[in-house]
């Protein structure tokens, strides 16, 4: 495509440089910018800009933050001592938003992946041991992806974490809620019968 | 969803108030640009804002342009008394991607629409009459969506220029190429009945 402007087909290109997001789109978005005011594209352009410059990284979890340390790595209501180890920061939202955890985070920013050349040195691993040590933790909650690196980065975990005193937990696997059981792959099938629990009520709450 | 950091909550905000993208994609785009290095993103946000703010429109046709004439319009090998009527600079371009077009464009920047408030005044309506009148347009080519607006400009223009002697057609409407007969909605077909035309082998060139 030829664009009638060497601005349009700049922008188009930038726009189509992010993820999931074609020429055609890019030009839907391009036109749609056009159509606002100038100060209106400022604000986008700005906003973007300030946020990648400004993100600061906190110091304890890795979590994206405004200061130095995140609201949940500061927060006293919350139980310090139990860390929730996950990949980005996407995680983090997803399990912030069952609003069903009380304990804090960890980011390692990948998981081990020998083939894409991600090795231990380039997680935030060190500094997870170092915090285990100093803070006390006593419970770490592997809440990484289902994957093959997934489980070779909790095992690399686990080995490294074999003499301390620190339980370590993985995310339940099992059958979804809402999911049909003719659709269920047979690993998750087989695994969630070996792991079968006595039957509980969720709807109904305990106290 | 509660981000951590307001940063990022307000680049997702501006990122979903683009067309077609919901907050789940934005924080996906946000998430991919955190990635990038500050000067990359720099260029993004500066190019986008620069193609707002330098943006022209060419002052005979309306498109989108770098300089005050396009490169349509001051172009010698092209037609200038064969005139396109679309309405905007997406049309444009898909007509100029067909590659079998030589005369030149003008974009009335949308289409009359009483319901949306969009009456002759607000289009570029008056600029068109004056060029028709001083650059002797011969043809004008109506090339509007075929929808109840379209087809109320393409009759306001034709009562406006009945007097003038120029030619007004539009574009042919059919069975489109590729498409199966059953599929094809009874006006067009009955349409493409009535304005049937002579057989032409269109894959032997003619000269």
């Amino acid at each position: 495509m030829e664009f009638p402007s060497k601005l349009i087909s700049n922008a188009v290109e930038e726009f189509s440089r992010l993820p999931g997001i074609g020429k055609k789109t890019a030009l839907r978005l391009v036109l749609h910018l056009l159509k606002e005011t100038p100060e209106d594209v400022r604000i986008f352009s700005d906003t973007i800009y300030k946020m990648r410059k400004q993100i600061k990284y906190c110091k304890q979890c890795h979590n994206v933050a405004d200061s130095d340390t995140c609201n949940i790595c500061e927060s006293r209501t919350r139980n310090q001592q139990q860390v929730c180890v996950v990949e980005n920061m996407r995680d983090v939202l997803a399990i912030e938003n069952t609003q069903h955890y009380n304990g804090v985070f960890h980011v390692l920013g990948g998981v081990i992946s020998p083939l894409e050349g991600i090795g231990p040195d380039k997680l935030n691993i060190t500094s997870l041991l170092e915090r285990i040590e100093k803070k006390g933790v006593t419970e770490l909650i592997m809440a990484l992806s289902p994957t093959m690196e997934g489980d070779t980065t909790v095992f690399y975990l686990s080995k490294k974490l074999a003499e301390k005193p620190v339980t370590i937990t993985t995310l339940a696997r099992g059958v979804a809620f809402g999911g049909e059981l003719q659709y269920v792959d047979e690993v998750t099938l087989a695994r969630s019968i070996a792991t079968r629990r006595p039957y509980e009520n969720y709807l109904v709450k305990k106290d």
